[in-house]
């Protein structure tokens, strides 16, 4: 299946990241700000490689885990899941903190992960 | 960018689903059993449809919310995404408790989400 970005890690520094989405795609946010917390998937767009074992954090030292057992991105599917908070919402940009994406990464979607009345959707 | 199927969803009854790797990615499931909780990606391939707005679970009396800030279907790019409790792995076969998903549907992607020692990594 082809997939498309919906939108772009536009700038990361000191904790927070903006995510830009598409301006056909800004529709789509109506109510996120009622999540307290998202989940982002983008595209570790930075490598083609691909293994089945990996040292975790790229560190030797670490003892080597399957690909599936790790976060790394050298996978089948150059695909990245992370659960970062959403600090705010301003038309089509959102400001989230604990994002670990390097900045211009694509990103493909966004689900809910926890409601701000803290109903756990994740 | 175009993504493939690691393994697909085989059985889904009475709470437990069974996952079934494709043998070429077998070794990346390597100490996936540390993992208590996995994230799962995988594909709705039942629908092509994409909307801006969705009733949530499908019925009318809900409200609508952004697509983003649902889990529907009808997004862009038609990826699942769920964590599930890890009781089992057999060879290439994951077993699952709180898979969502429907018989058949291909998995594109496993990613740790809790150890087992209780270290949450999602």
């Amino acid at each position: 299946m082809e997939i498309a970005p919906i939108g772009r890690v536009v700038s990361n520094e000191g904790g927070r990241a903006e995510i830009e989405v598409l301006p056909q795609y800004q529709d789509g946010l109506y109510r996120i700000e009622e999540s307290d917390e998202i989940l982002v998937l983008y595209l570790f767009d930075r490598t083609d490689e691909v293994r089945m074992r990996v040292h975790p954090r790229g560190d030797p030292r670490n003892p080597e885990v399957g690909v599936f057992a790790s976060r790394s991105p050298m996978r089948p599917n150059h695909i990245a899941a992370t659960v970062v908070k959403l600090v705010a919402v301003n038309g089509n940009v959102l400001t989230v903190e604990g994002m670990d994406a390097l900045d211009g990464s694509p990103v493909v979607d966004i689900k809910p992960a926890k409601r701000r009345d803290e109903a756990k959707l994740l």
